[in-house]
């Protein structure tokens, strides 16, 4: 089986993919688009994308791709704890960083670390932590990066600290995405979008859909509707709890109330925020 | 009169600031927090950051900062088209392209346009998109950028074509903040946030508030709740017309049957999109 994700090699998208994905053949995709496209156009089997972080909240890319681009279902979601770590050329001592690398939503999330241990240094974003700590094996001493453990081994260089990130709340939701329509509520989660008509209340009305059959809604993100300014497709995730009937019912008539409606899947959660 | 705006010169937001505080100086700093934190620390008397792109959606960085971060109040709103310039050191030619800098977000935004023009030319993203003019102005020719036009200007380069994005339904809403709490009702919009309990329905309540007073409720985006996983904290925006008593009642409603509530202002909106 052939599964594209969201490279480069060495990201904590590529430990994802391999802890889903065990023993297939993983492929890096330049964005999340191109990797969501290969499944689409049958180049993959499946696709592993983050989904969501839980300080940067929702990542735009994989959602709007998901709900504008592709015809593609969530077959799995994994819970993964970020944890960040300080890498470098082995043998130097952090009192002598002067420039640190990393990508520019991992900087301030480990803003603390930083200004206590390194106030001084110059940080410099690049496109991925992967590609910071490639820039750090062939930069001079005093240059470290900040990424994924596996990207300190794929480069052989050393971790000089580990799980830096300023808060131990830090994990990302990953899907493994693939053709398969799983609309069956008899897992965990459902996945699904939609959106409203410009009106007053719109969208307590669709909610109402909810608190009719006592549905939780256990999360709820907007994103800007193409090419409609000002108006905005709702994601949602939905709890199942053996009430697969009123789930179903509840999506027909959010599909009949909705201007726009997609479903992305029913499918289970694997939370590794407490393993090693 | 000092007014802070996220930086570099020569960005959207630098058009932003000189449009929205006239005559006034105007500062840049690093990040949307530097800049919010610089008013409210009293450094500036006020900032101008980027709060909404109709494309990317909510801009994360100044959502939380105004959520959790600072006391600031919303005092205008500023919609500017974004109209992204391909920008060369003058006599480049379009065909002799091979490398085009510009932020990460400028650069889908254009992916028609290169695409049909330059499809071989290879793509690098920067920081910002006045960090990448200021690269081409130090660059060799076959070197381009994408950004604003005031860049070119800046730095003495050519604006090679103009208004090169996908869509013109690119726009962004800008804010002006300061200290001052603007809490009357009695300008077009106000802008709040709340976060609700973890539990079934507790979103739907909410909006019932406003439905009971027919109140309009024209944008809604979340975020994660800082250091709570799984959590939300919504922002909405409301519409006032003539209603000024029951956005009070309202409000005061959701004050207290919210865990978490913070007004942030009501203010006029200054819509550009149609100056040229």
């Amino acid at each position: 089986m052939k599964v594209a994700y969201l490279g480069p090699r060495g990201t904590f998208t590529e430990m994802a993919a391999k802890i889903l994905e065990k023993g297939s053949e993983t492929i890096p995709y330049h964005s999340f688009s191109e990797a969501l496209m290969a499944v689409e156009k049958g180049e993959a089997d499946e696709a592993v994308v983050p989904f969501e972080n839980s300080i940067e909240g929702v990542v735009n890319g994989t959602a709007d791709c998901l709900i504008f681009d592709v015809n593609l279902y969530i077959q799995e979601l994994l819970i993964l704890p970020i944890r960040q770590c300080l890498i470098a050329k082995e043998g130097t001592k952090m009192e002598n960083i002067t420039r640190i690398l990393s990508h520019p939503h991992a900087i301030p999330q480990c803003r603390e670390f930083i200004e206590k241990y390194m106030p001084h240094a110059e940080l410099v974003t690049e496109s991925s932590t992967a590609e910071a700590i490639r820039k750090v094996s062939e930069a001079e001493y005093g240059t470290a990066g900040i990424g994924a453990e596996c990207a300190a081994e794929m480069y052989g260089l050393s971790v000089l600290a580990e799980g830096i990130q300023n808060t131990d709340n830090n994990f990302t939701q990953f899907l493994r995405v693939s053709k398969k329509k799983n609309l069956e509520y008899v897992r965990e989660k459902v996945t699904m979008c939609f959106s409203t008509t410009d009106e007053p209340g719109a969208l307590y009305k669709i909610l109402d859909i909810f608190s009719i059959f006592d549905i939780n809604m256990s999360k709820i993100a907007s994103r800007p509707m193409r090419n409609k300014p000002m108006e905005y497709v709702f994601l949602i995730d939905l709890d199942v709890n053996n009430n697969s009937k009123d789930i179903e019912d509840a999506i027909k008539l959010i599909e009949r109330k909705s201007s726009f409606c997609k479903n992305l899947g029913c499918y289970d959660v694997r939370d590794n925020r407490l393993q090693k």
